[in-house]
């Protein structure tokens, strides 16, 4: 084992800056202010094999909730070993009937695995729809930016699992960016054609103001 | 002026490389299809200022138009020259009245700065409303993917112009997005909680089927 | 309904430049020669939903294979629609008493979702080891380009589903890597400090000459 | 409304997550240090719209200034709500006979709109001139780090707005950077060839020493 | 050997993609159209290790140049494997008395690395100086779009290597920028406040017509 | 000189701005914690030439050290001026009969230009080698994430420059990946298919237990 002296002189430079700037990985020091390229990285001496594991995306009972459907997370704050490597992951249970509201993600793309039922799911852009209904074994992607939804056009619950390309893809539900928040009824009748009274009973619902 | 030859030979490696590689810029070859990283360059010989200048940034009537308000474009398709480079502009025409409706744009951020007239605007997350009135000399920036919307509430016409942080940034129209294609009013409803009826209705606006 | 053309009007630019574009996405056109950015764009109207649809993550019988291991993929040929988004897929089926042989991916890294069975895998820096023993629901990450593995440690086969931050993430396997190709046994020895009749042993079992 | 209680379930991970990461936008925290990817995000609940509007893009008096042009700038320190989303803008007032004077962006591409006026404006590469005269209406663009120049070819004051590819472009003034700063004359002139009682009157002029 | 077939199908969906799609590196093929990505890949078929070389970093007599210097380059035209690698090479030759002339590279970082000689080097911005004689050993780094410049500050002759984050950096002489076209004389000294007659000598010098 | 005030007033936005932001450079402020983008800024006032000048890529003796070879780094902590820059430096020292082990840099991509003596050096992919006998002025280039080596393959030492397309490229080399850690030799073995006692062997040598 004398050995062990030379080898560690020959990348003892190269060793030492590769231990000391952490280029491997950096996992997310979620306590830290977030920036446009993630979370500081946390020291390499804290690291440990928790911080690249997430022990959570397991079943949820969507029965009972507004659309019947229950998406869990493994976002950069679950996973903060993902943290600056653009993949997070999450777990979609759909009850019988229930439905994915319709949504963009601002942040990445979406793959979307089928395990278990039949989803019928899509993506609209400004001229064209691309719908399909899936059965186990399937995958689609939604891009970037885009428009979509799924319904659970099967009988029983239906399971899929999501893959995004950012450890935050952040979500903008139609729902909630048009009817739950103080913008006034006015205005979004305005830019949506939308009758006032239906902008009104959604606001209701969706807990927005004005 | 002898002393050109020895300069062009030092040089010539180097400048030989630089004609050769388009390396300066890459303006768009329109012909030849898109990729993930804008059009294939045109060849640096077929270049001339007029790729990267565009003359129509100028005044459009947008009174008798559904919305009351005319977009103009200066993006990669109008002005070659942006090409990769991340950048476009347009202008906005709103007659007195008139918005610009609900939208986002999925690969790029927008700068809107106010040049007459007076117009609210602002975007929302799902959790937050972002809106202020402007006037002349006031910027404002919609951050990608965000969804963003537009009112003349002053009297007369308004006018802006904007920037986007990418050469082709798209634009996601929550009518057109949702109104405009065959999906099924029965889905739309189901992932929107709009009532069918309204659906219907403005997909006949629209132009959707189902 | 004559309502349409000023509307048609108002975005006719926006839209036109939409659809010439292909903004919305880029579907990959396998034909055409790849590049740094992936494959050129298809043209918009040959897309159809079946771009954006892989109907192949199915169960794959792993017995009597060399690892007793199954990888199967949706990178980017066999799901053209991720061209350029920087995400794909994969499922992996291990027989009981598989392994996942030692591979780095230089392009992407990789999200590992357990489904059934236990898998004992992770990820080795020049000095330290991140590994753990996963149930179904756990997700583990592997950072781009650190070498990992698994093992199934449990009682039958184990089933997992992978994601990639690239639509193309490429594939280092070390035994291929080293006993793989003509590279002589005496340099591969030299530069690994494997013993020269390990890898004469190794290039006779992985197809290498030399 | 009891129905609020399970939509706010079904989105809870998801948005709490969207919450906490401020994945929607990254307003800078100015009084933090910069970074590749720029500041630090504020903590979201201090953000308000005001940090996504800047107000100051008004007419400035070019006269009696070296070079009879003012630049008005929204970059990041103006605006903290651009931060990390790869735009910014300003405003150009040129008095009657004004000029911009030659430099570049080594941080991005500029695009310049026309509103008032004419501005005879270019850029050079190491081999060739791209040079027009612009009206109202006319846009330019500028590719990144390319020296670049207007001057007011017409009458009276001249007006322009324009965008950049980033919130912080920077700004490489050809005089500023050659005659600003301590080095010596001697090294200016043997390395431009400009005789160096040329380099020491400009030196002069723009504050170096050396 | 009855192995490798198992072994052939446990990884042959993942080795076929990865042979299809040339994910390992991407060959320019500089007869087709560059990109804002590069050249597009050479089939891999064609590839062989010659791409991945290049043999013409050698010494060049920099006497009788106009500034005493040569650059030989290792861009992506000498070496078609660095395509989309973000990484080329070069090397300095400088006569005894010879000098870099100033300018810069929009394209890339340049990292010197100094092996015979002295050189004196180093680049402004708007408001600094940042400059350091160099001995064998030294190495410097010239931020993206910064005016940079070097003489021969020793005895004899002086070499180095350099290294730029692009494999295509470009180059912008201030000569051959300001000098080298036909820009009118009278514009180039309005926008750099040079005088006429310099700017008339040096056009004569560079080539410039105007 | 009273011209000076005009100037300062003209370009005091731009300026100040530039000042503040240090858009120009951002010298790694080694001593806070790292991220995805590199570590935060140092502050401009404290920046001298010296963080972007380093004074160590000077001969080592490489002979005693296991392969003899001693590779002498340029990365960001040698040199904090190249932090975001996306390029780094190093010199390889090679005793005759020396080696470089095989590894791969997670991080960037590399090129290596010969200076002294004679290595053969290459890389393989899952199925090819590109491996090439280098002399004095030839360069070679590593994609980044694929395992490559060198030999000295001629008389005498043998001295190369390298540099790579990261400030922090990494290392991973094979032999402390798979040997210099706790991972259980059975481990190593069933996901490499080398023998037991190969595995136990090579971890005597490498520091690794199990």
């Amino acid at each position: 084992m004398n050995k062990m002296v030379p080898i560690l002189f020959i990348f003892s430079l190269l060793l030492s800056i590769s231990h000391a700037s952490v280029n491997d990985f950096c996992v997310a020091d979620l306590k830290s202010p977030n920036s446009n390229s993630g979370y500081p990285c946390k020291s390499p001496k804290e690291v440990t094999v928790d911080d690249f594991v997430f022990s959570g995306l397991v079943a949820k009972d969507a029965t009972n909730t507004t659309f019947g459907s229950v998406l869990t997370t493994a976002f950069v704050n679950d996973l903060p070993g993902i943290n600056g490597l653009g993949i997070s992951g999450g777990r979609i249970d759909l009850a019988e009937g229930g439905s994915i509201p319709m949504h963009t993600h601002a942040g990445g793309s979406e793959l979307l695995i089928m395990v278990e039922g039949e989803i019928t799911a899509g993506f609209m852009t400004s001229n064209a729809l691309y719908s399909k209904t899936l059965k186990p074994g399937d995958v689609i992607v939604f891009p970037q930016g885009q428009m979509h939804f799924g319904v659970n056009s099967g009988k029983g619950k239906a399971i899929a699992f999501v893959a995004f390309s950012s450890e935050n893809p952040g979500a903008q539900l139609v729902d909630l960016v048009l009817f739950g928040n103080p913008l006034s009824s006015d205005i979004v009748a305005k830019t949506t054609l939308l009758d006032v009274a239906q902008v009104m009973k959604l606001k209701q619902r969706f807990g927005g103001r004005g």
